[in-house]
């Protein structure tokens, strides 16, 4: 039915290469096979993709010069951050008349203005820079991930990444202001404005936050600072079932002034994998329960009386039957024991064997409905399956994770993948949900995607796919078949 | 050198305006002259424009029925909603061969999802009357602004509305999860989602806001509730200078934990207008003073102690010389009594004469540097004009008006429009600004759009409004020449 994608683009040829080479000069190429094996390897091996060369701008210059070449002579371009991604947006895919365009070397800060509440920064400026920089000027960048230490902030804002404090300050998306943006023909368009009001004409930012490099290549932004958190209060609350962790959330965010930032859930067996297999993570509890939410509340106020809020939720939901016990971190020590059991449990599960993952979201006040239904036809299906449906709560985000019936066979249990994939999602749909809710589609669900939205839809993405890139050289092959 | 946009809609026949008035029943056509006059002319009378037939469909099939008679017919359509817009989007332009939309019957609150702090309505519904639904269901929907007796929800989000309230909400943009949107073809994109998370794909919805009608027309959408408040603390400060708002700004956000609803910025004119034109106005100082700022503090908790975060803001900004005075409303009647200032500045700025408007923003940390030197400019331009330069400055939004001088006429001042318009708004650019903050772009600023926007950003716009309306009927001639 679809036109194959590697119609769209041409094979390099060597006079391409090298002029390709020469915007860059020697820093910025990557050609020997070794050096470009990171780029071209997804970081947890789930894929590799051929590229002709890896490209290593130093400025949105070069950025459009490579892009002019690449147009010209029909060449496919994936624009890569930090690598890691968990959608395989970033590797090559489908063939090889590629260049990996890798941002790592645009990241400068280019401006920060605290006044405003606004910072500049280069694409490949690493998240942690990011927050830094905002950290030195007293202001707080807030988008938070596991990642933070070497993704890159070009990256978040092409994936719309999310983290464990979207429910206070919103997405990636959420968080930017500005962009300036390479497109496909190679022009520039500098959208780089940093007003919270601007109502002059169509929302172009938001279309290629978002888009995986498959519109045009963002090579800066202006993102949103907010006043420096001085009060924080963290505890770990034990709760009889899913449907109090969403009574707790709606209390919690009347009671607060809305200053719940962080609202994540773990069912027992996430305490338990971590207790397993992380070495200094402890229970704070004596006994065990089957749910547990991990509340932050943070407010720039520097007597904002928090810790007194923060009681008076607890104990009245104790009282409720909400929670059925509480702890409140006491220090800095307690705080950072609190977040390692959630922190650490992606390493807990990689120890504990295969997963099947599932980034899904659905309506806040269905995620008990859907948990408990998903969970249900996973059982059905796979008896012995253990669900790990964990996360972002307080965003309707859980990832619902299936792990291998223990000693079974992880290879066969992984060969069933989109089988359960197929069980998860269509309850998620069924739930109004979404089959990504932070990570993208990239190469792993470019091809369910067609099976959750409507023609109509996918038509209209087509459409401005064929708008914005009609040659089809922007990060080929990802998010929807042309 | 653009095509002339007659030539992309044709006179409708009469057996097409008889299919569409099968479509809509009796009650649905207005077609007498005088009943069809008050949905032809804009509010204040500054623009007039002629349709075939005014339309009131109720349900989204009838739209979606409507649009595919037209596409078919190559009929131009102008959607409307309650017809307040400042820039004439909701007006017939530059011929006749349309039908006037209005979606003032598609009035229905679909849903109200509590614990996910989500309503769902149709686009017809009155603002006020969202707020009203989310206050019953003990929520908040916090949109607001001045017409929000009478504008509806479908046009606030097509001119993506803002307000006293951005700094803390959003726009309407930021206020939306997801839309029902009937395309110019008539299939119907239903994007009703409710949802904090969904990377599955490009961002259609942020396509549609701010689009003014012609992309598409909005027939419902999900919007985003919050906690109601329970706290509210109302101040008038004092202040030395403009740039003492700025640092003002500042302070309150991080001292109250960005708990500061409003910042309303007002020079003293503002004041002297409303003393001297608005019955049951009156000054809560002794004295005059140069620059006004009016703070409003929200928090949902009960005790959130937001009277003592105030009081200690103003005394600690009063020792800093930031302020110069303040009074703090003590209860409700006081609380009003200083929004009345704010309030009834439109209606004094009628009675004193013409005004050309300018609805810019920039940067908020260049607020201050931009009032001076736009002032500046005009004063020097046009000696004795009043400039009336107040408005939402903690979001870098200012109602910058220049009024007539006193005594000269105001037909002859009037003409100077778009001169005066040219010396703001060239200014505004320098400043990195926007030419229109809140109030879009309809006819009124339509033409000033190519002075200000890159080749490169306007031609990604016709891009954009070519793939999706290629036939070019949606709400022709409005926000970008074809």
């Amino acid at each position: 039915m679809s036109t194959d994608i590697g119609d769209a683009v041409a094979s390099p040829s060597v006079e391409t290469l090298d002029r390709l080479r020469r915007i860059v000069g020697a820093k910025g190429v990557i050609d020997d096979p070794r050096d470009m094996e990171p780029y071209l390897v997804e970081w947890r091996g789930f894929w590799r993709g051929p590229a002709a060369l890896v490209l290593r701008p130093v400025s949105t210059q070069e950025v459009s010069d490579i892009v002019k070449v690449c147009a010209e002579a029909g060449i496919g371009i994936v624009p890569q951050g930090g690598n890691t991604g968990l959608s395989g947006g970033g590797i090559p895919f489908e063939h090889d008349r590629v260049v990996l365009l890798n941002l790592g070397r645009m990241n400068n800060v280019r401006k920060v203005d605290a006044l405003n509440y606004t910072i500049e920064v280069e694409a490949g400026c690493v998240l942690a820079e990011v927050q830094r920089a905002a950290d030195a000027a007293d202001r707080l960048f807030p988008l938070s991930l596991a990642a933070e230490g070497s993704c890159q902030i070009g990256g978040n804002l092409s994936t719309n990444a999310g983290g464990t404090a979207v429910l206070r300050y919103g997405n990636a998306r959420d968080l930017a202001l500005g962009l300036e943006v390479v497109l496909p023909d190679g022009q520039v368009w500098n959208g780089l404005r940093s007003l919270r009001k601007d109502n002059t004409g169509y929302d172009l930012k938001d279309l290629f936050i978002g888009a995986e490099g498959t519109l045009g290549i963002i090579t800066a932004a202006v993102l949103k600072l907010f006043p420096k958190p001085r009060d924080r209060r963290t505890a770990l609350a034990a709760l009889p079932n899913v449907d109090a962790t969403i009574r707790l959330l709606d209390r919690a965010r009347a009671a607060t002034g809305d200053q719940v930032t962080t609202f994540e859930y773990m069912p027992r067996i996430c305490i338990d994998l971590v207790l397993e297999h992380v070495a200094g993570a402890a229970d704070p509890f004596s006994r065990a329960f089957g749910h547990y939410v991990l509340i932050e509340l943070t407010s720039s106020a520097e007597n904002a009386a928090l810790g007194e809020a923060l009681e008076n939720l607890l104990a009245a939901a104790i009282e409720d039957g909400l929670i059925v016990d509480a702890v409140v971190a006491q220090s800095e020590t307690q705080i950072k024991a609190l977040w390692k059991l959630r922190e650490a449990l992606a390493e807990a599960q990689k120890h504990a064997g295969a997963s099947i993952r599932h980034d899904v979201s659905v309506p806040v006040s269905r995620v008990p409905d859907f948990v408990r239904e998903a969970s249900r036809r996973v059982d059905a299906h796979l008896p012995g399956a253990r669900i790990v449906g964990f996360g972002h709560i307080g965003d309707g985000n859980v990832h619902f994770n299936v792990m291998q019936p223990p000693g079974s066979d992880s290879a066969a249990f992984l060969k069933r993948w989109s089988e359960i994939n197929d069980i998860v999602h269509r309850c998620v749909a069924e739930f109004s949900g979404s089959i990504s809710a932070e990570h993208g589609i990239g190469r792993l669900k470019r091809d369910e995607l067609p099976k959750y939205k409507s023609a109509t839809e996918l038509a209209l993405m087509r459409r401005i796919k064929a708008a914005l890139d009609p040659s089809g050289i922007m990060n080929p092959g990802k998010v929807i078949q042309p």
